[in-house]
């Protein structure tokens, strides 16, 4: 919008642009520097572009206050504006760069804890958590189709509430657990069936959400986090084929990549590994390659 | 620095921008869409052209954090930041396009206060504040040269040891006053002759100004606010020529334009309104051009 002003209007926004930038000329750290120049004339495009008014500007102001307000040890609200924003899950592409046929990464999440429990390879991970008995196998390999022994792959995921069991006051650990994949790279487990649930929107980035017309709904997921020496840590998720949820996830964190089949079995289904189970549940497979570590 | 990535790569990043974009697409209010979408693309590229990383990114939420911990009534760390950047003189810019020989605008500040005491033209707005006597005049006029009676001119400026009244606990009111301009659109008064004072620094603004070798002080100034009925309000400062701080004023205020001469006087020299000093004093104009109301 900036083609409506005068040159002499343009020529003061300008201006100002490269003494804001100057000043940061003796930034003892190079980096920084970089990092302050960029965002200096990205923020200032957009104020021009916009031809952002004054009253807008001092919604700016409150709604960062009020993000400031509600934020504490529990509940980051600065996160959840990087997240609706798609800025954790930019911040990720660019730190996980796309090699050869390596799986996608996306958003880490606020829910990963460290000490979930070791489970066996094909033991259960859901600590009883409520929800539907989910079967979940595949492998790990590197790039070339070589598998990987004994990588360690974290999983973690929200019960049929869609809740983490860190979000519960009773201290409980359920849903998730650490294993390692076999001498042949596969591993399995008995997970849950994935379920939606709503980032916190309770806050100004809800009241966002909602003046933007916008769902607070993650579509329905499973972390993983892989690792393994000589590999690129692998921080992910797969999401659910036919969810409806797939096109809004709140947080951007979809990739078609990672949107696999979890088959509905009926209950008389005979399970892989033997189990009893008198009510439905699904199965799902995750091949994951990891790229060379950087 | 984008140029060193893959196609694949790109078009990862590139569609990621787009789908956030899409995002906004049902936002009732057709000027809320426009905002989200452009802070979107302009907060992505800043992203992209960085390559910001993760720790970076870590580091940008503690910042808000810490900004959010140290806001309150008093102190409002988010408008410092905004003043740092330059985003709020950008605003102040965008908001108060030049207009032929119209005065130009610069920040508000933080130390306006409404009900500043009324004085006669001529009087003393020191209200016994510290500093150096310092006799302003000047005038008041349309752009087309014709004088402006009755322009309600709003005065207020720090003490010599660089505070306002309102940064004191006890409840003073000095250093600011209102005065009107007379029938041929002149003003003069007794103020103080302006003195360099630090933003607040103990934050993480503060912290940044350090870690960029930038100065947290601003250039000496005097602030007016000037309202005439069909004229654009005009909200601005002069500033000492001659002041070394000129050239990094910490929130980007200075206007050449603004830059005065306050010519030092000995005691013994006449005063215009034939007051009695004995200390040495100084004096100034500034005459002042209202642009039309939009
Ligand atoms: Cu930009
Ligand atoms: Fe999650
Ligand atoms: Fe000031």
């Amino acid at each position: 919008m900036t083609e409506n002003i005068s040159a002499e209007q343009a020529q003061r926004e300008a201006d100002l642009v490269e003494t804001v930038v100057a000043s940061f000329q003796n930034t003892p750290d190079a980096r920084l520097r970089v990092v302050m120049e960029s965002l200096t004339r990205h923020l200032h495009a957009f104020v021009r572009d916009v031809r952002l008014t004054e009253s807008e500007w001092n919604e700016a102001i409150a709604f960062l206050t009020a993000a400031g307000a509600i934020t504490d040890e529990r509940r980051q609200e600065f996160i959840l504006l990087s997240d609706v924003l798609g800025l954790s899950m930019q911040t990720v592409a660019v730190n996980n760069v796309a090699y050869g046929n390596a799986t996608e990464a996306t958003v880490f999440g606020p829910f990963f804890t460290q000490d979930a429990p070791l489970i066996e390879n094909g033991g259960d991970l859901s600590g009883g958590a409520p929800g539907q008995p989910c079967w979940v196998e595949g492998s790990v390999s590197d790039t070339s189709g070589a598998p990987i022994a004994g990588a360690r792959i974290e999983v973690w995921e929200a019960d049929e509430d869609g809740l983490y069991d860190v979000q519960y006051a009773d201290g409980r650990v359920a849903a998730r657990a650490h294993l390692f994949s076999g001498d042949d790279g596969s591993f399995r487990f008995w997970g849950l069936t994935p379920t939606p649930y709503p980032i916190p929107d309770d806050g100004p980035v809800g009241r966002l959400l909602a003046a933007t017309g916008r769902s607070p709904y993650r579509a329905s997921h499973l972390h993983f986090m892989v690792t393994a020496p000589g590999s690129r840590t692998l921080v992910t998720h797969i999401f659910v084929s036919g969810d409806e949820l797939l096109e809004r996830d709140s947080v951007f964190g979809v990739k078609e990549s990672l949107v696999v089949d979890f088959v509905e079995q009926s209950a008389d289904t005979p399970t892989p590994d033997g189990r009893e189970l008198t009510e439905p549940w699904t199965r799902t497979r995750f091949d994951i390659v990891l790229a060379p570590e950087a």
